[in-house]
């Protein structure tokens, strides 16, 4: 069973934009054992694309193809694939009724250009589009499919995972089962040479380590009727082995893992962000019913933010500088204070690309976490990478020093 | 003068890795006019890189081919290469005496791998590698050009950067020029019906639309000697029909944006963030620098927190809910008196995906914005989406609220 992706769209080619599309569609694929035999970037160009698309049904089963399908004339995808499949375009009232009627419950003004995202290929099958305009398309045909889907990665991403890949998987027979957990605070190298032993002794489960600039995702995989007989005595071994860098057995953000641990125990959470400039309330809130359990959330990125917002002492500031641990201790405490929150995460740091100095250098981030009935916990980490990556580790570092403490577990690692 | 890019691995096609390269490729043959034709990733597998180089020969003039240069056994791109120009790859005693050299300078023990680094085709041309052990490679042939690079992107780069792509650039001769703007508050299809005219005019431009869920980028794009002339009439036409949508006349964030006219005015900014939940500190907070300008921001996801964090009366929230004109002038207003900067944007809405009803349906957003000695303006805005989308687009229009403001322009459209 092969499955080749052909992204369309001059942006994809021209340095502007990250092919994003190319490695969810992977990943997705991966996770129910199947791979990408090949993945083609090419322009908004009709006769590139109907002779990209021939090529690739000459190779694959099945055939994705992404972008192309909004309504302006730079979105050509629609007409090759009507000439690859000689179906005319047709147009469909029950589209257009549908892409009006959810305009008029939104509110929102209706443009003549829905009328092009009514056309479509006769005899197709469709793909609701929850968050756009663009249906998804499937045209089969010699026991070749093509699949269509929009460009925009949020239209694109619940089509792949709930029609697409379920759909081939089932074709294919995959008997591949796979488990993923999410980890945060070790390395890709500390994660294998610790599973390393493991590893040899169970030849028919392999691993593979998904690094990210918030961590680890391992994936263990097995094959056949045994699949799971396989898995279960692996994992049960690994978890005793990396169990304290694991944060859910599962392929989900520490984010949601904390509204999880919050909401169980029925505690609110306010942040004090300076360096992370709110990216802690952003991921935070990211997740929906995090009203439920985020307060207040306060980025006090100067430092009479952090006297205004939080009472740190302007003393303590002057004398310790912003980055320092009494500084984070005050700021978790502040706002422990005044949210009257039942916890709290504080962060400051050096970002950079400025700010550094020798005693502390740029990726020096101090940690703070208060609990109401406990003692305030605090914790220095070093990060590498540039401004962008180390705001995201703090964060990650942060919220997972929030749930190790939810959890009553030592903070040691990061 | 047709430039594609093959790119190497198999964590390219198993959502392991993101192709950067690919990002990087492009850009850097864009700054000098050219575009990548194509872009294909495959795995590390003889055969397949054969068939490829083969098939990317016979349409482009030069093929850029990254990845699999490496001493281990899965990496065969230089047999592929051997294969497709039958040159066979011969020992160089001359690249060994080299390497060995610079790992003895560097006091790094001597691999007998990097025996399989000297193997290299026979009549090559070679490209120095200041990082790492794989050289690039040159090889020509009736015309066509294959070039092959390492895929660890700090090795690959500066062969791209300082060889390959001023090569190329100067036999193509080339002459494209174009200009990207950044729009915001504009639907794709509303900028393209009002450029539509001026399309129709000037056949020598071509436009591109480069949605995101923050906005649209529209390039133009001229050819030959006289692109510059082409350009200017078109660009001064389609800053009148399009102006209101233009944020930059160039590629960058409207945080950056902000960032600029509050440094120029030596204004300071606070955020009141509801939904977006801290969405906009966070990007505001993104641009190196932001400590000058971001005093701090306020979340108040919660109602208590509204009157807590920025006075908002709580009578007023019960009265017209948290998500309603009086409420988010109330936090823009409280966030200036308590924060002392001198402006403020206040975001307040339904992100969803529940929380919505007939009356306020998910999507609706008020925004506020108030500026010291000004009057404080509010705007309900309609988005749709999912949750993030919708959390993006408040946090644009938001920020576009402010620009218009502090530009003294009408906050008209979204």
């Amino acid at each position: 069973m092969t499955v080749e992706l052909i992204t369309i769209g001059a942006e994809l080619l021209s340095g502007h934009t990250l092919n994003t599309n190319a490695l969810y569609v992977g990943d997705q694929l991966a996770k129910v054992g199947l791979t990408l035999a090949r993945q083609i970037a090419i322009p908004d160009d009709h006769d590139v694309i109907v002779e990209a698309i021939r090529e690739s049904l000459a190779r694959a089963d099945w055939v994705i193809v992404s972008g192309g399908l909004g309504p302006t004339n730079d979105d050509v995808t629609k007409k090759a694939i009507a000439r690859v499949f000689d179906r005319p375009l047709i147009f469909h009232q029950d589209i257009l009724d549908n892409l009006k009627a959810r305009f008029a419950r939104a509110k929102r003004p209706i443009s003549a250009l829905l009328d092009t995202q009514a056309l479509q290929p006769r005899d197709a099958e469709f793909i609701p589009n929850a968050v756009g305009t663009a249906l998804g398309i499937i045209l089969s045909d010699k026991g070749r499919t093509l699949i269509a889907v929009p460009g925009v990665p949020r239209e694109m991403q619940p089509m792949i995972a709930d029609h697409i890949v379920p759909r081939i998987a089932e074709q294919a027979r995959v008997t591949t089962q796979t488990i993923t957990w999410s980890t945060a605070g070790w390395t890709e190298s500390r994660l294998y040479e610790t599973l390393e032993p493991l590893l040899e002794k169970h030849a028919d489960v392999s691993v593979a380590f998904l690094p990210s600039a918030l961590g680890v995702r391992v994936r263990f995989a097995a094959s056949g009727a045994d699949a799971t007989r396989l898995l279960n005595p692996f994992t049960e071994e690994a978890r005793i082995l990396i169990g304290p860098a694991v944060y859910a057995e599962e392929d989900i953000g520490l984010e949601a893992v904390i509204g999880r641990l919050l909401t169980e125990r029925q505690m609110t959470l306010a942040l004090a962000e300076s360096c992370t400039g709110g990216l802690i309330a952003k991921r935070l809130t990211d997740v929906p019913g995090a009203s439920a359990y985020v307060v207040a959330g306060y980025v006090t990125y100067a430092n009479e933010a952090k006297t205004d917002l939080l009472g740190v002492d302007p003393e303590l500031i002057a004398a310790q500088g912003a980055v320092s641990e009494p500084v984070a201790r005050a700021m978790a405490d502040g706002a422990l204070r005044r949210s009257g929150a039942d916890c709290t995460i504080a962060v400051t740091g050096i970002a950079g690309p400025d700010g550094g100095t020798e005693e502390k250098p740029v990726g020096t981030v101090w940690l703070a976490s208060a609990i109401k009935g406990r003692e305030t916990e605090t914790k220095e980490i070093h990060l590498l990478g540039n401004r962008q990556m180390i705001r995201l580790r703090a964060s990650q570092a942060a919220l997972n020093m929030l749930r190790l403490r939810l959890l009553n577990q030592t903070t040691g690692d990061w």
